[in-house]
């Protein structure tokens, strides 16, 4: 049930241009973000996958259209025309897990008025979310310089949202996620072992340790810190000795407690056993780690809200109609009409320079050039998509390319600029 | 498919505890807030009215049980079990719509440890997001003064987000959405008229207001910030009359433009026309507007993103085992195990003047005395529940009870305290 995920409005423009005549003219909307969220310096495509199954889901069932009708948010006319519903345009765009700056003409949606306005609200909010949680995410993965990130904010969010959440986590460089839908839907790696509570539930936490061990094998992961976090490892380690894989702090002064803990584990002798940390990590604080004696970050809240910037603030506007630019004429003057070609600049050397956008024309091709728009519908039809991973490694090959300023935590501009040429 | 919501380490908790004979203990889970976000001064109970239906759902199919066999996250016996899980335990909370604050014991789970720690993840999911709208949104409703708001939200967050934050935005007293499904599903009043693409794609503006009169009649609000404003309301006014219903602004200094639209449509005769405004709208530019002849507020982003606090931080923990409070001992020392029952004290006026939370016990009874909690669910059946609009009702007497520096849109202490009552 998708179509339904629509504002009202939609519908109540669809009922006017059915009437007047103008619902059939061919349109040209396109999604882009007038700015990043304050200091971002990039931002990620995310949802892009998951949109396209939800566009070709998108159906008003007959109880949905007599609902419409009955409440009276459409006439008869539109509700025989929202039953026989189905999008025959065309949905070009960025690659998921591409990069975009203010003014990237990311998702562009040619077809009727009629039927590319009723996508809008759907569109942006895949698009929002998932766009934001995958920005946060890689800016958390680039702190953790190499060490595995697992996502664990399902509970901090909307139940649903938190499957879309953990999918752009994983495209963003996430190793794993606690999330065993987003396992069962996208094929991602799950991981979790225990919480407060199972040491809570025992007599004593050696019971619960022990427990755990004879359940899972050594290969698992002990929370240390339910009560004295040293007697927690020592306890630990005499439950499943030094082959145990690894502890798991969840509270306190990590950067102090991390250390104590891989003091106290080799001097245990558990000189392989990880240490996995978490606790309200951010990209900040995860980055604060970078020193410190620690194998692996537990990220919730901070990834699940997009650390700050919970939506990605794309809009999606009509840029084309017959032919003709269009643009909204009383705010900024730089937004440009028509429909844009998009390619970003490289020097020989693989570094983007910048992005060229071009309305209603191509960019002069130069060496180094890549075009950043592929196909992902076709008269209605899904075009071959590429597998989450490889959408992975795409971002990841993208974050190597961009100038290393882009790439730092701290506020500054977009990482390359993005030129419009409006049309001539 | 609600029982794949769910954390890895419930799963694999649950194993464990399956093998050493534990998982049938009899366990209490409780819902509570450390703090509230900065500055808040109150929090909003919101989504279990949503929650109750998910637990009822929440079952294994035989699909997922494999998948979860199949991929190593659960043994063979605990596939069985999951096969063959429903919840069959009890769950006690503060009504949809009740405030809380931190310590508030908001909803207690009481079932084997096996049976209830698998909703953890679900029921905070629920709870954690729907809450945190549900108090940003109050805050706008206070700031309108009684004016109507209408929430615009969807396209800035996860499509199924939207449809519950559309729900909490109506619980905290906003008029109306835009949200077709939350409609459907809920019974909301949804509204919406056209987006600044129905202007484009006409001729011209008038071409564009005279299409949407003719389908929807002057009983309709026309968009008038596509081009040049004053223009966009003598054009209005031109095709609609005075007898127009409203004109939208969505842009631009509101709080001039308000003032300069009122007296262009006086000086038409359309002293009856309404002015709606939207754009970016949050509790404080809201509240920025009260003196302004605005009629209506369409608030969208910030009530869908928590306004600054998307989730509302609250946790799941275990409280008591076999009648025995237990607390993890290594963080706040002001923690506090076992079942708790919590009144809130009111004066003879009827303000509220501290909540009361007794651990395993009752709160002695006083003149004014009101029991927070109520049935949601008896061994796994579900009580009668309030209809949203009860619950919308119960909220805006909980604000009307608390001291008046509770309202303050400022940052401050929650509006009572909260005493919480060890087990003698």
């Amino acid at each position: 049930m998708t179509a339904l995920l629509t504002d009202h409005y939609e519908l109540t423009m669809l009922s006017a241009a059915l009437k007047d005549g103008t619902a059939g003219r061919r349109c040209v909307f396109e999604v882009f973000a007038r700015r990043l969220p304050t200091g971002r310096r990039y931002g990620v495509v995310a949802g892009t996958g998951r949109l396209v199954d939800l566009v070709r889901e998108f159906r008003f069932t007959e109880a949905e259209v007599d609902h419409l009708r009955s409440n009276g948010v459409v006439d008869d006319e539109t509700a025989e025309w929202l039953a026989a519903y189905r999008f025959t345009g065309d949905i070009d765009g960025y690659a998921e897990g591409e990069l975009y700056f203010p003014g990237s003409p990311i998702l562009t949606v040619s077809g009727t008025f009629a039927e590319s306005v009723l996508l809008e609200t759907l569109i942006l909010s895949v698009l929002n979310h998932d766009s934001a949680i995958a920005a946060a995410a890689a800016r958390m993965v680039t702190a953790a310089r190499g060490r595995a990130v697992i996502e664990m904010g399902a509970r901090r969010t909307h139940e649903e949202a938190a499957v879309a959440a953990a999918r752009a986590a994983y495209l963003a460089g996430f190793e794993y996620t606690s999330n065993l839908a987003a396992g069962y839907r996208y094929g991602i790696p799950t991981a979790g072992t225990a919480a407060h509570a199972f040491t809570l539930l025992h007599d004593d936490e050696p019971a619960a340790f022990a427990s755990q061990v004879e359940a899972l094998g050594k290969d698992t992961t002990l929370l240390v810190d339910t009560y004295d976090i040293s007697q927690g490892i020592r306890n630990a380690i005499a439950v499943a000795g030094p082959e145990l894989r690894s502890i798991r702090l969840d509270s306190g002064d990590l950067s102090v407690l991390a250390q104590q803990s891989r003091d106290l584990l080799n001097s245990l002798g558990a000189t392989e056993t990880k240490i996995i940390v978490s606790g309200d990590l951010d990209e900040y604080a995860i980055a604060a780690l970078a020193a410190e004696p620690v194998d692996m970050y537990g990220a919730g809240t901070a990834v699940v809200i997009g650390s700050g910037a919970p939506t990605a603030g794309l809009v999606y506007k009509l840029v084309e109609v017959e032919g003709r630019p269009v643009v909204k004429r009383s705010e900024n003057k730089a937004t440009v009409g028509g429909r844009k070609t998009a390619v970003r600049r490289h020097k020989p050397t693989g570094t983007a320079t910048e992005e060229i956008v071009v309305s209603q024309g191509v960019p002069d091709h130069q060496l180094g050039d890549r075009l950043l728009q592929h196909t992902y519908i076709v008269a209605g039809e899904p075009a071959h998509l590429p597998e989450l991973t490889e959408s992975r490694a795409h971002l990841r090959q993208c974050l190597i390319s961009i100038p290393w300023e882009g790439l730092k935590l701290s506020a500054g501009d977009p990482a390359i600029p993005v030129t419009i040429v409006p049309a001539s």
